[in-house]
């Protein structure tokens, strides 16, 4: 789905297409006949548009494609909808931690190498009290190592209910319709839920609650990469300087601000798919499924874009503690006016080495 | 853009789309060289995925490829990318408003036809007082009628400021800047703005707003159908009729369901847009300009896709008024209870037939 | 409705909390009472919390208490509700468009003032060509008067339909019952609308996406404030100076804080509008219609107060020339890059008188 | 906050009005007197509304008011906003785990009791195959169930890291600063965190997306309940039955209803709370922090009204076995269809049996 309106989003081709939303339903058709103790041998065909659309979701013409025996038999078309989705989740969070990883270790390193860097702490637009550049990395660190732990506890089920949850005809086709969903998943390595979610949404809301924090945390860091970036201020560089059409001398910022522009989206998604969710009917909804698979999808394409964009912006960040030094220095009574004393903005920095330690003893441990 | 998570979005192929997108860059590019008085021979070549992520916009890149003298002189990226996007929305607006019509003429048909079908009225999913079936296609029609002007009032203006707006470049290459972005302006046919709207982001919240008032007339009334159709109800049918994937019986609304699923997406888009436009910053924003791209691609593709699906949808809506009177025969003396006497509902139906023909004047007259 | 948590929410005391929402239902059944040719002589009296749940909503039990003979009659509950909240509407667009008047009148003193105050542009956070500060508040300006046009277009009409927009009891208890819509409407001085709009919800989307306009032009100049106004570039001051409860020296720009809150809360007010009209079920709504309520007065509280902080916070704003001066001459060579020869900044502003100029003679007009 | 447009927001009365927060900032405030060794007799003070716009927060016009020596030393107005905030949020989320243990209780009676009330089911609006009201309350139990959990795993800290999050200040005061934050939470019975969240809002986010999440379980339940006591299905009834303003016959389904309002409003308000969080600026935010407090209030308001109402409706929800038995009979060919035989729906229910105790064995482990 890479495309010119959302640069980057080649970072994430072949994970959420069409294409590999093909080859992902195939392969839970294919899982499900070898539950059913059938060949499943099957070839991937992507279904007409039309057909879809008469069809109002993917699942049914491709099926009708596939020619083995006994395909799809006993699910719904929301079971191979919902678990293939679940298989381009896992692969999509698999990229993102895989990224969160590279962007928390550049962190920790800067973490350590700026951890006596001083420069002032801002709050409200204004020079508070000094921080360092390390304590700044540490909490950037921290959040990323959230999003991250927050992505590894979420739980990617099968779908396998049949057309109304109760496995009524998958009971006709095997002794334990219960032990069948237990098969599928293990064949397709996800988990196999109690019950069925056709209309309980829990599995998609929290999986797209990771995601948006995961977003918030690389948005607040590119955030803060402008503001420190600006000209005026010029303590860190984003170096993927972006060309400007028209002005030799420019250099955009380019990776923070894409970063930045994926977290102000994200939200509005996650509450796409809560929405949905909260507008379940019945046993498959008429309208609120529909509605969360776009959603999803470019929430799964924007965070694997975003956090890949946020590995090279990290990693190839300029810090310049010379610059937040003289800043330092030049507001030096500002910075430390609560303390009551005139002094040097380098001792006032509270428990800064500490917190610094406690981020960089949670990222080792990771 | 169509996908396979997104039925029907076959029916927006070619509007909005990576194509079309090129197209309109080269087609502004090729305008402003005749503003510029220069030859206008331009070759569209769509840009590589990782330039327009090094540029940051698919603008640079394209520019970079296209060789004639003086292309894109005096302008700058965010020129030529909004006035594109407002010709890929023009054509948007026009395809809705086309649909509009249709769906606007069919209601008005039903609006006649069964202005005296009676049925039951509800109210917080409860029996009121009675309605006709004519009366309730007047409402939906008032809200078509309602976006469509909506949509008509839409003001689309080009975009042309230069670097920061104040047209500097182009008052070194022209004589007069201002007529010339008016020159542009009438290359294309749309609106002159008196000032650069870089970070003033009225046209695109407003086109939001208009696209998003479409989607909730149409969500609306497909919500009705959905209700109405319901088999315990029976009295509208949906005869877009998808299939089941396992019931051979089932006819799915489809239909109905695909443009209730657009109207519950979006508020969201909407609302990003306006996020946008509230986080504009400086001369030209960092993240939140690249932040709408994708929510005014969508929701102009979403909008199109329903109103196409919509005109279908009440172009093929079987009314059933037998069981409608049947079914107020049963609750009649519910339907009259506020009136204090036991009587005829179809006699008590006040200002109905007015009501319709107040909504049939405005459908002639529009 | 003021409350610690929404600083500045006393400057909207009396306009939409409960107190003025009482007496605008009282107003509304008196209105109607004289519509009904009945003595109009009641007495507002707030209903008990326990009461206002168990109808669902505060009329049932306000009219309960309401001694007057024939009080109510003919209407449902939605129409004195609907009603009394356009009164509230009113009386708040009132309030905000004075504010904004305010706003605009004392931009346009900025943008003469500061007509040739040249200062950096900045685009993607970076130095591109020059600007003058009269040129950032001419932009202001139009954004202002954009929203203020955009609540002066709002349309406010009564609600008047009966249990389901029939009419039918109304019928009953006058001659003409469509004419009794059009006296009420002259009563409380509201348009008279064809159709009630008990489903059909675009009276409130419009008027909601006119307030959140409204919040995303004072949202933008506030942000732009607080970045200008950064210590590191101090070419602007806020001067409202909240102080720290900590720092002795710090001043935080408090009202440009304030007013940027109120623009990151607007759109999803607004979404939430939407969203109940595309929800919107049957004669009357199970929930969208409820779930209105409280995102309607947040964000008509919340514009109310953000255009009155603004009006302060434009009328306090200092602006510092000279800063602004100093920081282009030393950086002029980048900002005139893109001219190709080195030159004044000064000498590189394009059409920036012209464009204010424009500004302020739309400004004249309004 | 209780409110007559928030109908039955007077079951959260006390819990996170202004009086709380008062109360909860004043115990903040005493708490860390005692962490500093100092007498903690504090009093509660309601700080007026213009000092509170002043200071852009209610914590500096709180304190002025407390005469205590050494009150508020060391800390932020954060620090000491974030942490009332989280007590109240403790509060909200004790009351909601107890609605929600209702509503559990009173589903699973439904599971068991319903465990064989075959019933139709019903996809995309029409009829599928049988299911039980049974199964269909142990769905309803898992996605309350899933809520509760999440409430439950929700960390609440405290917030403790002084003007910029080193601690510097307290540092002066005592001798460990991180054991103070520890001795400040477990004078408060909150988390210590390990670094302070001032622009880290994971704490914030989290809580409410388990509050949307509650939400959504119950919105799915009310709507579903909804459904099916359309008089036109007669399978359940709300028994909270509201009186009509016109109608003596009407009884409105008014706790489900006002449930189904509160789950179309989460969405947006957890948006905001993530939108905030990725919107976060240097040590301290400039209106994203502000914005985040009257969501954040409301969404717990809501969310402890709308667990309440729940509790309530499910336990007076009136189930009719027989309407849903003669509703499966008169359809039975087409509930049975996918079967290919005709055959006696109660015969075709799958693994219902074991998944009503799959749902019931989790609920009793709970």
């Amino acid at each position: 789905m890479a495309s010119l309106l959302e640069p980057g989003s080649h970072r994430a081709a072949g994970v959420v297409d069409d294409d590999a939303l093909v080859e992902a339903l195939v392969r839970v058709e294919a899982a499900w006949l070898r539950v059913l103790g059938l060949p499943d041998e099957l070839k991937a065909v992507e279904p007409p548009a039309a057909e879809v659309e008469a069809a109002g979701n993917p699942v049914l013409p491709l099926v009708k494609s596939l020619q083995a025996e006994g395909v799809h038999r006993g699910l719904t078309s929301q079971d191979v909808l919902d678990t293939a989705l679940m298989l381009l989740a896992r692969e999509a969070v698999t990229r993102v931690v895989g990224d969160l990883d590279r962007v928390a270790d550049s962190l920790a390193g800067l973490a350590s190498e700026h951890r006596a860097s001083v420069m002032a702490g801002r709050t409200l637009t204004q020079y508070a009290v000094p921080v360092t550049f390390g304590l700044k990395a540490a909490q950037w660190l921290t959040g990323v190592l959230d999003a991250r732990d927050a992505l590894q506890a979420v739980t990617l089920p099968v779908q396998c209910g049949g057309a109304a949850g109760t496995l009524a005809l998958v009971g006709e086709l095997l002794p334990d319709p219960i032990a069948a969903v237990r098969a599928l998943a293990a064949e397709l390595d996800l988990v196999a839920p109690e019950l069925s979610w056709h209309t309980r949404r829990t599995p998609v809301t929290r999986l797209g609650d990771a995601l948006v924090e995961t977003c918030d945390a690389l948005g607040h860091l590119a955030g803060d990469v402008l503001l420190l970036g600006r000209p005026e201020v010029g303590e860190v560089r984003d170096t993927s300087a972006g060309g400007s059409s028209t002005m030799p001398h420019k250099e955009n910022p380019v990776l923070s601000v894409l970063v930045r522009s994926a977290a102000l989206q994200a939200p509005q998604l996650g509450a796409q798919l809560h929405l949905c969710a909260a507008d379940s009917q019945d046993e498959r909804s008429p309208g609120a499924w529909h509605a969360e698979w776009p959603a999803l999808r470019r929430l799964l394409e924007l965070t694997i874009t975003a956090s890949s964009q946020a590995a090279d912006l990290v990693g190839g960040l300029e810090v310049n503690a010379e610059v937040m030094r003289r800043r330092v220095e030049s507001v030096a009574a500002d910075l430390v006016s609560e303390r009551g004393t005139s002094s040097d903005p380098a001792s006032y920095l509270g428990a800064t080495d500490a917190l610094i330690d406690l981020a960089l003893a949670r990222w080792r441990k990771s």
